[in-house]
């Protein structure tokens, strides 16, 4: 017992996720803070989370992913270039050992958008690569990914590889805009939208193309003062105003992906819904995988020991 | 003496501005807290101010204008419907006395913006007049003039009335984006913008309305990522965008009147000289005009005693 055991982990600036497993099966898992809110060093914060499966177990090997991997990171691992297959991006993962325990943490992504500019990931490819292994038939084809949260990605993937993608920084900006501004600071923590108001955000949103974002975003304010919208509801429209935006934005951007098949949306079932409305009000199909089981599957596969077993 | 003297103040938000007047000539100026960032009510706050001038002057009469006359101010005064000109706004004006002291506070503006939004400004308005005061020329024919700042506001000037506005927070956006998000936070105050990396965000901006500027924000990260920009460039350039969208989005909704004349604009001597260069860029003509100027014209104008003598 114990040779098949190994820990994988998401290490975001927000939270840490850690995963106990043994071949395919989790045993446990465990909360920590994310690598932007660290009151240690990564290496103390992770072997005094893991000290009790250590003790059981031994010294398991740990691979990890995400923003654990920057510069504000662990270790500053460079990006690999698109177009990167799972078996590309595992040999670009940085490999050493800390307290006698082998440490691998996976690579993110850069690419040239397909607006011009360079843009990059980490932790999201580590969850597309988990969607193909669990929904094959994401690994033949062209696909069109649509990743929402705090910078929502859509990704294009082509014959098991991503070939290109591109950031929105959707949930930050709601989240600044309802903390630090005057639009909607007192709309609360959006944990149910209002329908009726993010419905008509949305329709606004995928409209505010033309002539721009920023000359929809002051009815948000204005339309409280006028008493048309409470707090929440004003917060329920600017959400709806942001995705509205943002898949619009999908559609320009990836006009034929988008015709051809449904959008594969990855994220929390909250907001996964939130976009299956706007996809809906957009004319687009979508079909929603959950966002957590497709990092711990893309953990397993892109773990170097695994990677080589299923011969990928 | 004494008679006609008189106190005309712009009370924001973030502060407030007095000036003594002595018909057409300001005495002296002084400098308070915004309406939003009082210790104590406004009414204390303003008397405690100027107790120097009413020892000296007595008890002249007083005419605010600006967030003072809202629901965070000192008395909530209903807005006015657009059309207005100047003898329309001074008679939705609110009077009151305090301490002895005749108080005057000019009404806001609200109409339907050109996008079908409602929309609200106060102070702004004042400024407006004052401007037509001082240029003769824009109280005749039809004008577009640009104010810009925290809530920059676009307005259509018809014989004298300003018959709709629209507000884009391109201050509030910079402000937020530059403090709270990940896009630019280290950029530091823009005090001096970068001018190369000023100019290539404003020709992305122009042409941000499609796909939409949120799919073009994270450029303003990813280019410090690697390594092309500083965080001061990544702020220029964030600025440029903005100002670049706002100007796209004018140009957008008030294309008739951009191209029949030059575009008015009421600002901070800096800031307009940022506008000038994106409406060059943009293919719009502009004309500058101090904003300081203009509250304190406008302020002379539409107190009641000053309009009744100018007979408007």
């Amino acid at each position: 017992m114990g040779h098949s055991i190994f820990i994988v982990g998401d290490w975001g600036t927000s939270r840490l996720r850690l995963f106990l497993c043994d071949g395919g099966k989790t045993l446990e898992t465990l909360e920590g803070p994310g690598i932007g809110k660290l009151s240690a060093s990564p290496e103390e914060t992770l072997f005094e989370l893991i000290a009790p499966w250590q003790e059981q177990y031994g010294k398991s090997p740990i691979t990890l992913t995400g923003m654990v991997g920057s510069n504000i990171g662990w270790q500053n691992v460079p990006y690999k270039h698109c177009p990167a297959d799972a078996s590309g991006l595992n040999g670009a993962s940085a490999h050493f050992t800390a307290r006698g325990t082998e440490i691998e943490i996976i690579a993110g992504l850069t690419c040239t958008n397909a607006l011009g500019s360079p843009d990059v990931m980490r932790g999201e490819e580590t969850q597309v690569f988990g969607a193909m292994h669990l929904h094959g038939e994401l690994r033949t084809g062209r696909h069109l990914v649509c990743l929402p949260g705090t910078h929502t990605k859509w990704a294009v993937l082509d014959e098991g590889a991503i070939t290109h993608f591109h950031t929105a920084p959707v949930g930050e900006f709601f989240d600044i805009l309802t903390k630090h501004s005057v639009l909607a600071k007192d709309a609360g923590p959006i944990t149910a939208v209002e329908p009726d108001a993010f419905i008509a955000g949305a329709r606004k949103g995928l409209e505010a193309t033309q002539p721009g974002l920023m000359h929809y975003l002051f009815e948000t304010r204005s339309k409280q003062i006028t008493g048309e919208f409470t707090a929440h509801q004003a917060g329920s429209w600017l959400s709806g105003l942001l995705i509205g935006h943002d898949v619009a934005g999908g559609r320009a951007i990836y006009g034929e992906d988008c015709a051809v098949g449904s959008i594969t949306l990855i994220g929390t079932e909250a907001l996964a819904a939130l976009y299956l409305d706007v996809f809906d009000l957009a004319g687009l199909d979508g079909v929603a995988i959950s966002g957590g089981a497709t990092v711990v599957a893309g953990l397993r596969l892109l773990r170097s020991k695994e990677t080589a077993d299923a011969g990928l």
